[in-house]
This record gives structure tokens, C-alpha cells and sequence, in this order.
């Protein structure tokens, strides 16, 4: 998605060597238009699978997968980090470790929000080791529903979590791919949407 | 606001004495058509006011707020709760107890996205012992950022939150104001935009 890239080009922060800060347009602050060009972009690319409904994971993942599920007309169900006592169903759940915050945490969804009648397009912020797709993904097969594919919006793809989804069998359509840093700069390889630019 | 009100009586469930469950439609599974409204609505009620940002905290308030912020054309900054190793500017910080969850929280929003220039439209899922809200506009106003008011989609008017925020001379949109639960059903009160209605 080349507004994306554009976008991360220019207000994208490089911090020592493979950290890239997008906190003043993605994840802390939102810039309400791109993010709304992101779903869109999302839904375009699975406009003809049938999807029922959008999952993701909270914090960083609700706007992007917001707007997919707005576009393509269909709920989005968002994984909890944490229990909560208003939380009381039957829950399908998982551990994710975060390598960014060093954590595990126990990921959860209700099972009556997932069914085999589902089609599920999972979206995310960002891919790298493939932790948190993996987990949701987990979840997801726990429930028999079919997953139509994982939207990203930026890709590590010098990580592993592309291939830990492929190797699921698993169609990723990430809108940008930093195949490296640099100096201080971002080299991308082709995105999967770059058909539709 | 009424949609919100009937959507409210036909889903919502009531667990105990004093816990309403949203999870169908909006702190769990987002009914996105519902969420759009309410955005809309708070937008409505604040068009006047030339908001520069919508100030939430994750993750529940993030859809609600990031509606308002499409539709009042400005950015969204969502506060974090946990320290991330990719957030690492001069960080606003409070302590905010839930509750609900039992835990306190360092919530926290980078300095650069708040300005004494900024004036915020704070918005939240839930209002009731004014705990998370109460976060917010401390970390606002040490950033010296005028508030404009404080919107809500759910008050649960029998606690103490909106009389906190009321004393700080804050203004408090709640577009459903639950009085009481009685018998298992709920009395709303007036809500704040019932004009608009």
C-alpha cells in the first residue's frame, strides 16, 4: 500500500536496529484517515471471500481491523489480554509471549462470538515473530471456524511470523514489508495488496 | 440516545445486582453500525466546540473514540496501560484502580501528542467510579490541554463518576444513564443527548 509506505517513510521513527516506531500515526496516536484507507485496503483485498466476521487482538489492533470490519459490513470481535469478572463465559484461550513488552499473557475470546460457520479475517498492527496471529489463530481453530487469511498492516519480514502463519496454510496480506533497515532507512519488499495501487 | 437504549434492554445482560455486560455489542464483539452512531451522536453533541483530538484509554474505549474522532475530522491518542520498549518519549503518567479488574494501572500518553493548544474531547465506554476518566484528565491537564467535555456511552449514574468529573467543572456527555437495576431490568435516567433524539 504505497500511502502507507509513504506515510512510514516519512513520519516513521528508526529506533537502534530493527525497531520502528508508527506511535504518532498508528499505534498511539491515529491518523483517522489513513487508518480508514487501511480497512478499506483490507476489505478490498477480501471483499469476495464471504467474511463473517473480523477478529483481533486488543490494544493496537482494534482500529485497523475496526475499519476492515466496517468495510466489509461485518462485527469485529477483539481478543482480551486479561480476566475480567464481567467476562464470565466459556472462553477459548491461549498464551501469547510478547517479545516487545516481554511478557506472556492469556488471550482470550468467548466461545458464542466464534462458531464453524464463521469465515474469519484476523487483522493486526504489525507482524514480526508471529506470536500474537499464531495465538489468535489458535483460538480461532479451537472454535472449528475457517480463517480466510491475516491482514497486516506492517510486516517484519526479516521475522518469522510470516512463515509460522504460511506454514498453518495460512494466506498473509500484509500492506507494507520491511524486508531490512539500513542506516537509519527502510527497505521494503513488495506488499501483497501491490496489485491494487 | 435511544438506539443505544433499546440495543441496551434487548442485549445487554445483567449479572448480580450492579453488572450490565456489553460484550455482544460493544466491549467485546463490536456491533460496528451501533458504534458508528454513537460516535456520530458524540460528535454531534461537540461540533461546536473545535475539538483538536479525542483522548481515550485502551482498549474499550478505543472504538467508541475512534467514531467520534472520524466524525469530528480529528486525530484519536489512546492512553496505554502497561510501558512498551517502543514508547520511550516523555511520557504523561497517572495511577487509575479498576474496579472491575481489581489492579492498578499506570496509564500513560506521550507528552508530544497533548498541547496547551489542544482542546480534548475525552471518550470512554463506561462511566462509573470515574476512575479511568479521572486518569485521563489528569494526564491532560498536565499537559496543559483545555477539555471540552468528557463523552460517555454507558453511565452507570449510581456511582460516584459523574460527580467527580462534574467537580472538576468538567462536562459530561453520557448518551445512556443507568438510574438503577430493579428486578433483574434497568431504569435509565435521561441521558445527555436526549435532545438530539
Amino acid at each position: 500500500m504505497k500511502l502507507l509506505e509513504d506515510k512510514i517513510k516519512r513520519d516513521g521513527l528508526i529506533l537502534g536496529d530493527d525497531i520502528l516506531k508508527v506511535d504518532s500515526f498508528i499505534t498511539h496516536q491515529i491518523d483517522i484517515e489513513l487508518m480508514k484507507a487501511i480497512g478499506q485496503r483490507l476489505a478490498t483485498v477480501y471483499t469476495e471471500n464471504k467474511i463473517t466476521k473480523v477478529v483481533t487482538i486488543e490494544a493496537s489492533g482494534i482500529a485497523p481491523a475496526i475499519y476492515a470490519a466496517d468495510f466489509l459490513h461485518v462485527p469485529l470481535v477483539f481478543a482480551k489480554k486479561s480476566k475480567n469478572v464481567t467476562l464470565t463465559d466459556e472462553l477459548l484461550t491461549t498464551e501469547v509471549f510478547s517479545f516487545t513488552k516481554k511478557v506472556t499473557s492469556t488471550v482470550s475470546i468467548s466461545h458464542k462470538y466464534l462458531s464453524p460457520e464463521d469465515n474469519i479475517l484476523i487483522v493486526d498492527d504489525f507482524l514480526a515473530n508471529g506470536q500474537a496471529a499464531s495465538g489468535l489463530v489458535d483460538i480461532i481453530q479451537q472454535a472449528q471456524s475457517n480463517i480466510a487469511g491475516v491482514g497486516i498492516v506492517i510486516e517484519k519480514s526479516f521475522q518469522d511470523g510470516r512463515k509460522l502463519l504460511q506454514d498453518k496454510g495460512l494466506q498473509v496480506t500484509a500492506l507494507t514489508r520491511i524486508g531490512k533497515f539500513e542506516n537509519r532507512q527502510i527497505n521494503f519488499l513488495e506488499a501483497d495488496d501491490a496489485y491494487l495501487d
